[in-house]
């Protein structure tokens, strides 16, 4: 048979069960006329990119057999996840994991009914998708995702399929200069397919309008080699042709070490009666339309490709990729079934050796210490990502163990770039970071990010989605566990100065916290030893996303190593017990740790109970029959919420000036002044003095320290 | 004088006073050699990215007069705000705001004391600096401010200087293809200047190390001509006859409707004594090198610039612009004094007659022929923004006013859109609709931007900015009010199918909140007439963030237009009073109060008040001494913060199937009969009777309606 032949024949048993899954309840290879109780009630889905889809899918396929090369298949498209199912059941891998799914008529049925069906899939490739490392929805991170599954996977092609419409978001704009940090000897490939087909929801598309010069410049600009082809003009044989070729020439310039990028112009709606427009988007036709229906559905010719009894025609399963080799059952995109285990060397050994050493410490910079002994530890499955903050961040160690990855041009003015360099701080954009850093732990290795704390919040909605993920995979026993998302967050609001108002911002906890703690952890270690432990525990976890609030200024010391694992292990931490205490004082976060300490130095006769809290998650928890003052980093609303039972609720307030910390502190209320006022109010005419005393001197202080 | 000789006084002036408000806290023109006591004890700002921008703003100054013509400057650098303090300053803008900061030797000192000086002003371009519509911070948003600008403001040109960090975030990324939406005739002119200094904080820049043709190539393939120069090697006359050429060839290029962007390479920490290195990125010279400051600042020649008490030489004050002219005056950036009042037509005469009308209806379908109207009525200053959703979210009216904007190849495929299309929906991205619509309300016009609840998210950060924008700007008497950014969220989570798990988000509102109340508010009409008179309330408002959570499926209709009104204004409606009741039931949300109605219906004999919340903000000031249920469209943390004394908190819950609305509703537990069951627990075992019934039908019922 001719290979065009063949690649017809799968491409479309591939349509045919993607279209068959918007309409079909029943009458599977159309032995009938098609009746009005076959389709179901509500044709909820989207054609539009499904074909286009489908027929990368098939040369890719084509690819992995051809080059004997692993290929992962990131798509991008918010919508159309029936073709990525559809692939899946072909090739076996569907009904190897939802043994229901059966490989004959009674499981095509199934197959056809649970799409965009209540308590069925979901109409965009969801984690339920074997194959499938990305979920559609929110768009804008496919590129970003496949960057990062690649690092360190030298063997790998991560081929993604770009919706013209996702290209036109902030994130995905940016993800094209991924290629200037992927090491040619010891990363894998990025194979991006600009699928363009012409139009959004209703409008067209900005990158299908200008000229194919353009296009070409545009790419080239950033470094990418440009393979352009049309689809849907001129017979199906010679568009098989073109493809096949464009994917020759892509792996080719690969093994010239260059990037290249296919533009695959296809009509959308392609093969469906209505082609090329924007009503394509969605359903080509509705539920009244039988006939049509019935005249589309029958034009791929469903009984060439079928056995009788509903399985595949022996051609089609032999062109499947066999094994792991199926792009569908592909471990990488399996969660943690590659998992590499992290090498983690002993906290005690950075520990900051307090009895002895009672210099104030950068608690970052001590962190920094464990996380380059990590780095050596584990030279291909441990990365860090940072917005060229990482040295800001004090994060110093590392750079004596490797460098930063940069693959442009070096020039003797650069520092610490290097083309093996393993520290992904050269780009400056969260987007890529965050999104980096989840395709590297979705493929099972590990990380952290590390950024300000106000401007975590610009990927707010990306670890929203990851949140979702994981919510998800958990639920899905073949999908193992993966490594927890790390992010530290420092810089923090407190230790603003010049930077001012803009760099305040410690409302990521509060927002991610609606998410609930089996996801979600919040963590607040006020020192260098609690800041260790907390990050042993962070990397040790599983499924889940944890913010590390952490201080980076030079600060005093609380915690030996001891007592320091003991605190993170609980959660908090009784750092003065009063069993008679008139009042309960708890502090979470750095700066109102610290402040609270001076506090209760000032009311040295006061029965004052003081804990510190590490782990928010456990505030529900606490419950004190005498008042009771939280003082929290962040906003208090999200104190308030888990816990009503306190008395006083101190926190992050707008302020808006610029002020020096302490400044800061005092025009926020949640200096040791105003803390010691509330636990003993006979203090208040002395407080109030030294609180004027100090807003007389503001200004005049200069930057402070603690 | 030779222009080449002003050009450079001018430049030199503006260097001399950025440098030595780094530095200096007296000698303000160095007549006597510098002494410690001179210099600030702590030197904290930025000076890489100072010197080029001051060369940008002269040439500006210099096209203005030349061209008389408007410019306005946007910085996009995240600091060295230091430069357009003293543009402002040459400029005299700066003294007529701030009268102390006299243009004399003492006016001096202050000037160069209060940057980066605890409760002085910021090292970035803040609120504060006269001139300036952008705060520096939070990287990216820069061009999608002056695209946003320029809408029906055909006069007018905006500058912007692009920070070549900043233009690897992703938002900024895609804002280059703003210049496929603007109207040649209609709007004005955005000239981008690419600021290519070569470093960010310790990386080198993507855009500046690949080659000069890459360069070109991708700016080509945008749309752009392109204009590279490059100065700081040959003399500063030929770099001045360079940019000003630049310029012109830019002007030329604007007249045959072209779009030209400049690229600016210079030396980063350029005419400093360290050049061309990331280390210029902040100071560079430290507090202890007094001779190496002194003879810095020396270089600028400060004795051939001012007169001897401290003001400018006459020819440096004939060179700058006149009046409203200077670009530090210009009163577009002035926030709302080129405001132009909205013409809002009556709501009622687009109400719903709910008595003569049952049918449901779709809120979003009734509120878009007032919309329409408003367009109608305000053909120059009013839009509306959203990523390509307009049609999904049923804003189906307006396009029977106008179309959407589209200046590339038009196609007989294509529908609704035009070359003066006002409607701008053509883009598909989130960060493009918030960043133009900012750009559009900071220059006094009106409008909103309405799209799916859940990715709302995606621009959480810039809502943030743009409140800490609001919060500062108030308190700023020379800036006028802004008219309120209001963003509609619909598709919401609760009328979801098959879009499913990743749709469902509700939770930007919950981290909004953390704003006070002044500045956010955020309101849940249930029906088409309290959206109405919502929208009413919040396009008349000044300086707030409105978030209104709508519903565009059909849905029945509550309100006559008078209770509507009366409802909106009170920002709650007591639906069934009960003076005597034993149970107050509160919802607050279309989904909640359609549910909760039903509840009511289920226990007549039971004494129910029930009681309906449009504004999110008076929920703090409910308090009822018998049992009260809260139903809440979004995530309940919110509303315990708000309000600790209920007794259940009912709402938004993390399920992750993909399910009907109704069976969505049941599995979180805000249905019928799970809030009846909590009213009169006697009908409990009837109630779950219910619900099992319901459960058992779940993925049968296909998409329900109420």
């Amino acid at each position: 048979m001719m290979k065009g032949m063949i690649l017809d024949r799968y491409f479309r048993a591939a349509n045919y069960l993607s279209a068959a899954q918007l309409y079909l309840l029943d009458n599977p290879l159309l032995e009938r006329p098609l009746a009005d109780g076959d389709i179901k009630k509500k044709i909820v889905g989207h054609w539009g990119t499904v074909p286009g889809q489908n027929f990368v899918y098939t040369h890719l396929s084509n690819a992995v057999n051809k080059y004997n090369q692993d290929f992962i298949l990131i798509s991008g498209p918010g919508h159309g996840g029936n073709f990525f199912v559809s692939n899946a059941y072909i090739e076996g891998t569907y009904t190897e994991i939802y043994k229901d799914v059966t490989r004959d008529k009674s499981g095509l049925v199934k197959l056809f009914k649970q799409f965009s069906f209540p308590l069925g899939i979901s109409s965009h490739v969801a984690p339920e998708v074997p194959g499938s490392m990305h979920e559609g929805g929110e768009l804008g991170y496919s590129l970003a995702h496949a960057f990062g599954a690649v690092l360190d996977n030298p063997n790998l092609i991560a081929a993604v399929i770009v919706g013209d419409g996702e290209a036109e978001t902030g994130p995905l704009s940016t993800s094209w200069w991924g290629n200037k940090f992927l090491n040619k000897e010891k990363d894998g490939k990025v194979l991006p397919i600009l699928h363009l087909n012409g139009y959004k929801i209703s409008n067209p598309t900005i990158l299908a309008r200008i000229t194919k010069e353009e296009r070409k410049k545009y790419f080239e600009g950033m470094g990418y080699e440009v393979i352009e082809i049309e689809v849907g003009k001129g017979g199906i044989f010679p568009d098989h042709k073109r493809m096949a070729s464009a994917i020759d020439t892509a792996m080719k310039l690969f093994e010239r070490g260059k990037n290249p990028v296919i533009i695959l112009k296809s009509p959308k709606g392609w093969t469906s009666p209505i082609e090329n427009t924007f009503k394509a988007h969605q359903v080509p036709l509705e539920r009244h339309q039988i006939d049509e229906i019935e005249k589309w559905l029958r034009s791929y010719r469903p009984e060439e490709l079928f056995n009788p009894d509903g399985s595949f025609q022996k051609d089609i399963l032999d062109f499947c990729p066999k094994g792991d080799r199926r792009i569908s059952a592909n471990k990488v995109t399996f969660g943690g079934i590659r998992y590499l285990p992290l090498e983690l060397p002993k906290v005690s050994n950075f520990a900051v050796d307090i009895q002895n050493d009672t210099l104030p410490k950068q608690d970052m910079l001590i962190l920094s210490a464990y996380i380059a002994e990590i780095m050596k530890l584990n030279p291909n499955n441990f990365r860090f990502f940072s917005p060229d903050e990482a040295m800001s961040n004090r994060l110093y160690k590392p750079f004596e163990v490797t460098k930063r990855n940069w693959q442009e041009e070096l020039r003797p003015t650069d520092e610490s770039l290097s083309r093996d360099g393993r520290i992904m701080d050269s780009m400056l954009s969260e987007h890529m970071c965050e999104g980096m850093l989840e395709g590297y732990l979705l493929t099972g290795r590990h990380g952290f990010f590390a950024t300000y704390e106000s401007f975590a919040r610009v990927v707010d909605s990306m670890l929203f989605q990851h949140a979702k993920w994981l919510h998800q995979t958990k639920q899905l026993k073949w999908r193992t566990p993966l490594p927890c998302l790390n992010l530290i967050l420092t810089s923090h609001c407190w230790q603003q100065d010049h930077n001012g108002y803009t760099h305040q911002e410690p409302g990521l906890v509060s927002a991610m916290l609606n998410f609930s703690a089996d996801i979600v952890s919040a963590y607040y270690p006020p020192d260098a030893n609690t800041l260790l432990f907390t990050m042993e525990k962070c990397l040790q976890g599983k499924d889940k996303i944890n913010l590390i609030t952490a201080s980076k200024h030079p600060s005093p010391q609380l915690f030996c190593c001891k007592e320091a694992e003991l605190a993170v292990k609980k959660g908090y931490y009784i750092y003065k017990d009063e069993p008679t205490a008139d009042v309960v004082l708890i502090a979470c976060g750095d700066t109102p740790v610290k402040e609270c300490l001076e506090a209760i130095k000032i009311v040295p006769n006061k029965r004052v109970k003081f804990i510190i809290v590490l782990d928010i998650n456990i505030v529900a928890t606490l419950k004190f029959n005498v008042p009771t003052i939280f003082v929290f980093h962040g906003y208090t609303n999200l104190i308030k919420a888990l816990n009503p039972n306190f008395t006083y609720y101190l926190g992050y307030q707008e302020e808006g000036a610029i002020t020096t910390a302490l400044d800061m502190r005092i025009l926020n209320g949640i200096d040791r002044f105003s803390i010691a006022e509330l636990i003993a109010p006979e203090l208040q005419s002395k407080m109030q003095k030294k609180k004027s005393e100090h807003k007389k001197h503001i200004g005049v202080f200069g930057i402070d320290k603690f």
